[in-house]
């Protein structure tokens, strides 16, 4: 049995996360992969009644520590219902979003200290960290613009253009800083130029497992 | 303006907390003292929420971590929305548990390393401390017993003897290690004998809130 492999899909709202998670799956699953699709906050039962909290509105400001906990309490909870056993099987779990999120969106979007942020890394995920991130990038008018076609927005979506731009920089300063572990997909692309760009990436991903 | 006093009650289910904090918090206002009473898990309308996951049952096992993050973020809720800005007002809050059910409850019942509790209890807390603890004490036989008369127990209450032994066992511990902060009221009496041991114990609060 091959060891797992674990890789998270990175970006905001309209970046073609969900659609091309889907592709991926289907072209690791006709290479003989089992494939576990997730996401974050969320995953499992528990975890998605904290997502709903976390997305909700409240009658009451949010203190960031709050969201934060939350966060790293849907985690703990979809790491180890979901993701270690997965990768224990030998499976590729496919998670759209993960810890980078949390960096970008409450480091970068609500300024939380980053150490802050790892202290809870640490405390939930010892050393688990993802194989393989892909970054879907997008210029934040297109996101915003995306995502408002779908429809009502939740409470992270209402943020402002200043919030969305701190995170956008928070996600590409991450790929940076680890290029063996990110992908950077421009998503601003036709869907069929957006897999073009996935292609080389999937090959890799299969040399990877089989090393695994 | 004093500065605010903070007051925490501890103790299992059935030991006569809520009863006993009304009794204080009417002697309190009687000495012309503003009393603001809540409680742990909860005491906000969002922390509220939280405590419903925690005490509700689920059909997936709750990891250790989860649970004692999402204990953590509705502190940190309470602590920003309520706790603080009361004490900033000069008021008393007398506060049906706290930090010390989470190293009682989750540290001696579950199990989990209070070394791991004490990087959450410094996240959250920072340097946020009861000014003092009453620890209502009770025989596990006779808790479970009252809890019991109660009607349906929730996660917690349908634990077993050796989880609560654990517990009593762990808040006692706490109670010798810091007994400036702590009083221990041997809860197992007759109302009229409880509060007769309160009575000095209100007589330091006025005496330490008017030095404060």
């Amino acid at each position: 049995m091959s060891a797992g492999f674990f890789i998270t899909l990175e970006g905001p709202e309209g970046s073609g996360k969900t659609t091309n998670r889907t592709f991926i799956a289907e072209h690791l699953e006709q290479q003989g992969h089992q494939v576990v699709l997730t996401r974050e906050p969320g995953g499992t039962e528990l975890a998605e009644k904290i997502r709903e909290l976390l997305l909700a509105e409240h009658s009451e400001p949010v203190a960031v520590d709050t969201e934060l906990l939350l966060m790293f309490a849907a985690r703990a909870q979809h790491i180890q219902q979901l993701i270690r056993p997965a990768l224990a099987a030998g499976k590729i779990v496919l998670c759209d979003r993960f810890t980078d999120a949390t960096y970008a969106y409450q480091g970068g979007g609500r300024g939380i200290d980053e150490q802050r942020i790892a202290v809870l890394e640490n405390f939930v995920q010892g050393d688990l960290r993802p194989d393989l991130t892909l970054l879907f990038d997008l210029p934040v008018n297109e996101g915003m613009a995306r995502a408002k076609q779908r429809g009502r927005l939740d409470r992270f979506e209402q943020e402002q253009q200043t919030f969305f731009e701190a995170v956008r920089q928070n996600y590409l300063a991450r790929a940076e800083a680890e290029p063996m572990r990110f992908r950077v997909i421009a998503a601003q692309h036709a869907l069929a130029q957006v897999q073009e760009q996935l292609m080389p990436v999937l090959a890799q991903i299969q040399a990877q497992v089989q090393r695994g």
